[in-house]
Order: C-alpha cells, then structure tokens, then sequence
C-alpha cells in the first residue's frame, strides 16, 4: 500500500505509526472518506467544511491548514496506479503522556492512503439492532476514531443475514445506517432523519438536502412501512436502493429517484 | 519506551503498527490498564476475566489463550527499568479489508506496555458535563479502544476547572466517572450505581462489591448531596476522596472509609 503519512510516502503497510498515537490508544481523532473517480475527487469542498468543523468540536489542529488535499490526493492515487479510488484521510490527535487529557499531545498525526473503489451495490438489505445512538455523544456525530458502535452494529446485521445495520438514537427515532445517511421517498416527497437524531452529517446527504427538497424530521421506524422507495447513501457508493430491512421488502421497492441520482453523479 | 508487540520486544516509539490496523482506523479493539507495585499485578485474576468477557461480547480472539501475562508484564517491568508501572495492554482486530466488516481481519494485535505509575492524587474534583452514556453502547460497557466521548468529557470537565468529568446515562442517572468508577458513602452505607446504568465494570468496582455491603442501584445526580464521603475507583489509583462537584464541596467531605482502602490496598 502507497500512504502519505505527516509529509513523507511511504511503500508498505508497516510505516512506523507511533504505537503510543493517541488515534490507537483512544479512537482519539478522526477520518474522512472521500471519492476519487473521473480523475478529480467527488464534493473535496463538504469533505473538508466537515473535517474543519469536526476539528473545531474536537479541539484538534485541522491539517487543511497545512496540506493542500487536492494535489496531494491526486498525487497518491498516481504512485498508487489507481485510476478510481477510495481516499481515507485519518488524523489523530497524536503523542502524549499516559491518561485522557491530551497533556504533550502538541503534534496532531496526519494519514492518506488510497485503496481501489469498489462498484456500489445493486441494492442492499438493513437489520435493526440493538445499537442506539446517544444525540449528544461524538462518536455518534462525527466521523471519529472510535468506531466501534457500528463495528458491533454490522456484524450483528450480518448475523441476522443483512448487508448494514438500520440504526436508531437514544428515542427510538431512525438516525441511518452503520456507515451511511438513510432516505426515503413517499408520493413525490423526500425525506430523512434530522441532524436532531444523533445522524452523521454525511456529504451526499448534505449535497442532496441543498439539490432538492427534503423533509428532515423526528420518524420512528415505521415510518418506513409506506415508502415508495427506502435508500441510503454515502460519498463512495452513491444511493445504493434498500431492497429488505429486517428481511420484509423495504417499502413498495421503487427504484432510488432519477433526482436523486442525478446529484450525486 | 520498551514494549512487546505480538511476540517481539521492541525499543522505541516507532514500533512498526501496521497503519490498516482497525485498532487505529475505527477503534476496533479493547484494552486493560493494570497496575504493577510491590513486585506484582494486581488483581490480576478479575483484569484476565474481564479481558476474556469483553473479547467473547467483541467477538474478538483472547490473546490469553496464546500468552501468559504475569511473566510478561514481570520480564516487561524489568526491561523498562521500572519498579512500579502502570501497565497497557492494547488488544485490536488486526488488520482487513477495508470497511466496518472484520472480512480478512484474522489475526488480533496485542500490544502491551509499561510507564511509570504516578502516586494517586489525595482528591479530586468532578465536573458533570453534556456527556451521556448509552447502556447497550459497547463503547460504555466495555474498555474499548473507542473512547473519544470521555476524552471529550475529560476535557470539558478540564475546561470547567475540574479534574475529572461526571458522566450521566441517557436516562440522566449516575453512571461514573471518565476513567473510574463513582461510589458515595452515608450513614454507615456503600452505594455505586447497577451496571444497567450504562457502567464500565471496573477491577477495583468488583473488588470493593465483592468484599463489603454496597448497595447497587439506579441513582440521580441528587443522591450525592448527602453523602458522607464520594470518591472514585479504578486500578491504578485505588479509591481517591472526591472533594468537590461543579465547584461545590461533594458530600460532608470525610474520608474514604477504611474498609475501602483496606480492600484496594
């Protein structure tokens, strides 16, 4: 694997990560990823509003202040030999003493690597789970380090035969899936869970909120029941169509909106 | 630092982590904080079986089939030159494909390491903070490697000049503090909020429970106002008097009751 880490590339997966970074310690930072096809990468200016905004709520350096993604995203696909990629940029918030505080943590860590992009499924099915997620908790509304909730969510969908976790906040509202925005489509309307509910600001979602006419909102589950269309979305794969949740068909099962498409194309 | 990483001792920070470790890029992993002094871990026995709990609800493999932990940390201890140590021990999922899925993730890392134990503050102060622990969060429930909201936590309670945060459950119960375990004392009884207050099952919690009459349940903010004596627990630093709350003296201020100490000493 090609990686860029803290300015330098670096050939091999064992590239010399402190093994005190706080990132591994503590789930201590956050990622991005992002898009790279038809040879630029897909919506870079929301990846990096998030990643600003997200470093603000963090307390940790933002390293856009530094490093220029755009080329150097552009360079790591090249020394990769990709032409489409998956893009994971991982920053932690580095070195310190022993403990939670972040005492001589001074140097943020800063990891590129590029991986190549799969083709979006099809359609995918969901499984509740006993996930819940808490509205006021980091891990739940910023792409963190600590991942682990939804770890745990996908493997107990993937127990009960599922491709994702459907996941819901702390109130027993929807919030999304494991690793993507849910939507859903009913008499012309489009809706989908409000930042409200412990949801991931995710880019595709912001992208089709500014396009088109979306109704975010408080929803239970069953809300669900009389979609004409259930889907979820991410920046790698798109609006992928949900086909089942909890193995019933997902609403009437009508394809994801050609307005929808067309957005994040 | 010196350290042992599956099997090698190794000098030094850059210690060769493989950077697509899920411990690193979604806190996919779990560890132990054990302390070392007067020649031995303590309370070995309860920090093996929690490891081995928290690895079946992880669905994790348990490095403790394949190593035996109390020579290593002794021959660990010694290397690092140390008498005393707080001693880490960093389990995670290895390394797989990419994505929440653990595909190709077959092999765990196991990371263990030794820094000098500091002496136990002789108070401490808390701060409660907009941090909110769900119960069927495993983040909550078990000491994984995704701890990002108590290092948050931590660091609103720093900002508010305290040195520890308060931590809730969503239901607005007691739950603990960032990095230990809460129990008050009143009128010649033990109290500590059930486990189904979304609480970290400490070593020290366990001991205590085991030994003396403590009273488990589900607990408002307002039960420690009038407490003889609050202090906090975990392995490293035994039982510490807590001396304030949000700025106001916590309980009647008297000491950790003998008993207490007696158990953890």
């Amino acid at each position: 694997m090609t990686i860029w880490l803290n300015g330098e590339w670096l050939e091999g997966d064992l590239a010399g990560l402190d093994v005190a970074d706080r990132g591994l310690l503590l789930g201590d930072g956050l990622f991005e990823t992002l898009r790279y096809s038809d040879g630029r990468v897909r919506r870079l200016d929301a990846h990096e509003q998030r990643l600003r905004t997200s470093c603000r709520a963090l307390d940790l350096t933002c390293p856009l202040d530094r490093i220029s993604l755009e080329p150097l995203i552009a360079e790591l696909v090249a020394r990769a030999g990709l032409t489409d990629a998956a893009i994971r940029l991982t920053l932690t918030a580095g070195c310190g003493e022993r403990g939670l505080a972040r005492t001589g943590a001074d140097e943020p860590s800063c990891l590129i690597s590029a991986a190549p992009l799969a083709p979006p499924p099809a359609a995918l099915s969901l499984a509740s789970t006993g996930a819940q997620r808490a509205g006021n908790s980091f891990a739940a509304r910023h792409k963190t380090l600590s991942y682990i909730d939804n770890v745990m969510a996908r493997r107990e969908a993937r127990r009960a035969g599922a491709d994702m976790a459907l996941l819901l906040d702390t109130q027993g509202r929807l919030s999304g899936a494991d690793c993507a925005n849910l939507f859903w489509h009913r008499d012309g309307r489009l809706f989908t869970p409000a930042l409200a509910c412990a949801v991931l600001p995710g880019t595709a979602r912001a992208a089709i909120i500014a396009a088109l006419d979306v109704e975010q909102g408080e929803f239970g589950p069953d809300s669900l029941d009389a979609a004409d269309c259930v889907f979820v979305t991410n920046a790698l794969m798109g609006a992928v169509a949900v086909s089942r949740i909890d193995g019933k068909p997902a609403g009437a099962g009508q394809a994801v909106p050609e307005a929808v498409r067309a957005v994040l194309d």
